[in-house]
């Protein structure tokens, strides 16, 4: 395959005409070819004529059909071959395991995706079947489905070129549910971009769908990725990035005619809490754990444990000892792009000017452009119970250890938390009733909570939630990781006493879909009651 | 029970000291004893700290003690006896069969919901065991339930003073769910909201509930439910009323530091479809039935059919012979306030000077004050497509029946017009394909799609929507009726590694709430796999 600069809308592939702009080498500063042009208004009119034309076929495609698409698509990424991982390593200064490694989760989320799809809950067909007889009304036969909410946009990320990206967890979840993507490729990794969206491309055609499922566009988000989410076509959004970014198309959302859903996955500093059991039994483990993780990727992850809260005394001494040592020998690494370095370089000196701030250990000097030097930093509960600006999130390998005095302490800094993605405890046994005190809290704060683990690393499962009350995402009620996001892009169509011929599959009599249903209250496998 | 006047916070009934409010008969224009405080800022304050300080217990009551508790507010109701329906006929003008259908309904509706919170399947527990020895990464133990979102505030509707009012469906789901709820009563019947808000009191106490599971504000809206929905401690609102008043909430929520979810049920003209074999088949029963519809409660429904879409021909005229005629003996009756029978007659009084419209019939002449006088009026397809002030609804029994020349027309009608609760379809046999092209169009359309019935009539039930796309609703993706309506109130939680003891029980090993789980991908009931 060859890197032509072009989006990508419907089957056509075209140069778009606005202000070009080239990748960039974070490892070396150098621009990339191709350049790109970046579109207009009128990509973004045609990207949602099309996706709206697809819609009403594509969104009653079989379950065996869309499962067979999302498979293609995982398909036509492998055999893309090493350009992806190369080119990927160019735009994203991530080294190869790393891509590999999410190259397989890309196409790993793709089949999950499938297996879903094919599975048929996600529809929740629910039938009440008539009561003709009931006093002193009848009961209509009342049948229930979920049907996809329309075209989505999607707003890849900088941090997973593949993973949250083109044919990422918004895309896969979204054309899961049945909804045409189109998609706004961040403009750090474009030719990453292009190479998947032309993947997606290939598979819509061969699939015989309707060309408009799938439009990958180029440009800046305040012009194309405003218009994107203003055009009334678009019904919803899926959004990884930053805080700001995320808030601003949440208002460019509210603001439409009709208002449409954002998820937004956007700020989280995720709190690791250490306890005394856990620090006394293994301080030193637990920090140099605890940097691994905190220095992994450069720390590039929405999952990065920005904020360590430990019980004071001898043993959080012994962690900070570790966790220094650790840090100290931890060598720098290239950073995403230019702009995520010089916030980070910005974060790291702002909060290590902060006077109730303790700088305990930076990690190696840098020696090229744009890496990453770990910082860990001290402070106390008293002094970010008081200062807003240590809440803050900073992108990147940079951490903030808050000495408490005891888990009351604890318990009111957790309080005082906006919404995570993840809240970590490492516990003993012998902690079991400071969890029990700090639970209710984690549980209103976070999606997710782990137990003596790390929580860089989001499995892709059913069980997985990754989101979160604001501002960890723009809407708590969802995940953006895992089969329950495809939830995001549904709602739910009654039918009442409409004949069975008329149905859509999933509600007739009989179950031809052979789809769990919940029929008169009872919910059943096909074959069961009302199978 | 006495009628006092009194807000109920927390446990304490107390007078607000805000400007004095009667609730008014609107059969005779007299205003009603006694007087009520509007509550102020101190109030809205008390409520959401007692909700508050509540929450985090009451989220985690027991599945039987939550039944049990939605069980007692129905006993509790139905305890006050006669008195509820007597003063709920003087403030609202409707008839003592009506109130006492609406009264059988709510109380099924807190024990519907009592049935739903036993059964546990809105936990939508799902458990993705560890994988100690996946290669290349072990999977953690992943478990994930659904916990409520917290305080919930709710706005009660005016023409159903029980069913969507202070112990109405969002405050029976968002209790099922698990949240306090703090109702701002609807200032058109204050009487029947203190006799209701007193039965939920005592049931909080008899149960022994944390006294801040419930609370009810009186005074204005813009006073006091902005401020309401303003506080950061409430996480979602429920509604049911005007657009103006429901987007007017939205944008209070959107522009919270941490923005919340509004369920604002609002405006609907639900279109009735004539389909040509049906009308030809039976012309003049539909016209009787539809004026049924109507007319009935005065047509003041979120589900009135105030809009009907018929293909020209002399079969419809036989439609509207029928109608007009069933609608000229028509009596009229007692609207729910002075101001929603000045809205009624200033729409009817625009909609009849539009030159593009004929006024077919009017009910007969009213005889008292508030009274509404039934109106049907045509026009034709490209006048309706060409008028924006046509699509609006008419609050109260009035019908605009606009004549298409084919079905294309009628499917070029639909697709102008706004979201809506329901769409209607009168249909036979032979209308299988007008149907088959129209389906489409409605889903995107609607919330629920009929087949040879009327709209009005909504059953509590699992499979019912009452919601659609804006400005049906604020938020597609829920339904403010049946049991699906406490899914709004919940978000998805994700434990990992969590050791047993402490996970919750919903989540433990050997399944002791006996739940529905979705276990490593499979959904097993109790005793299965993984039970």
């Amino acid at each position: 395959m060859t890197i032509r600069g072009e989006m990508l809308i419907g089957a056509t592939a075209l140069r778009g005409a606005e202000t070009e702009f080239h990748a960039i080498d974070p490892a070396t500063g150098a621009a990339l070819e191709p350049g790109f042009g970046g579109g207009g208004a009128a990509e973004v009119e045609r990207a949602c004529a099309l996706a709206w034309e697809a819609f009403d076929l594509y969104r009653e495609t079989g379950l065996e059909a869309r499962a067979v698409f999302l498979e293609t698509i995982a398909a036509n990424i492998l055999a893309i071959g090493d350009e992806l991982i190369v080119r990927a390593m160019a735009e994203s200064g991530l080294p190869r395991p790393r891509l590999e490694g999410e190259r397989g989760r890309t196409v790993g989320q793709l089949r999950l995706f499938a297996r879903t799809v094919r599975e048929g809950s996600w529809l929740e067909a629910r039938i009440d079947p008539a009561q003709p007889t009931r006093a002193p009304l009848p009961r209509a036969d009342l049948r229930q489905r979920h049907i996809a909410l329309g075209p989505v946009a999607v707003f890849g990320a900088s941090n997973f070129p593949l993973a949250f990206s083109v044919a990422g967890g918004d895309t896969a979840s979204a054309l899961a549910a049945g909804c045409p993507v189109v998609v706004k490729a961040h403009s750090a990794h474009p030719g990453t971009s292009e190479l998947i969206g032309r993947a997606v491309q290939a598979a819509v055609a061969s699939c015989g769908l309707p060309e408009g499922v799938f439009s990958l566009l180029f440009g800046s988000g305040s012009r194309i990725g405003a218009a994107l989410v203003a055009d009334p076509r678009v019904k919803a959004v899926g959004f990884t990035g930053s805080r700001r970014g995320g808030v601003s198309l949440t208002q460019v959302a509210a603001a439409r005619a009709e208002p449409i859903p954002v998820y937004a996955e956007m700020s989280s500093i995720n709190p690791v809490i250490l306890l005394s059991a856990a620090l006394a039994a293994r301080a030193e483990a637990l920090g140099a754990g605890f940097v691994g993780s905190l220095t992994m990727g450069a720390g590039q992850f929405c999952t990065n444990p920005g904020l360590v809260l430990a019980l004071d005394g001898p043993d959080l001494e012994r962690f900070l000892t570790a966790a220094a040592e650790t840090l100290g020998g931890a060598a720098p690494s290239t950073m995403l792009t230019p702009g995520i370095h010089a916030a980070y370089v910005e974060g790291v000196a702002r909060i290590a000017a902060n006077p109730a701030v303790e700088v305990l250990a930076r990690g190696q000097q840098t020696v090229g452009p744009h890496q990453c030097r770990p910082g860990l930093f001290t402070s106390s509960a008293e002094a970010f119970l008081s200062d807003p600006a240590l809440h803050e999130e900073i992108f990147g390998a940079a951490s903030l250890v808050i000495r408490c005095p005891d888990v009351a302490a604890l318990r009111a800094v957790l309080e005082r938390l906006e919404g995570q993605l993840t809240a970590t405890l490492h516990m003993d046994a012998a902690d079991a009733d400071a969890v029990r005190a700090l639970l209710p809290v984690l549980e209103r704060k976070a999606g997710r909570i782990l137990a003596n683990g790390w929580p860089t690393g989001v499995e892709v499962c059913d069980a997985m939630v990754h989101g979160g009350p604001f501002p960890a995402t723009s809407d708590s009620r969802t995940t953006s990781v895992g089969t329950l996001a495809i939830r995001r892009f549904l709602r739910p169509v009654c039918y009442q006493d409409i004949p069975d011929s008329l149905l859509p599959e999933a509600l007739r009599d009989g179950n031809p879909l052979g789809l769990w249903r919940r029929v008169d209250g009872v919910l059943a496998a096909a074959g069961g009651v009302g199978g």
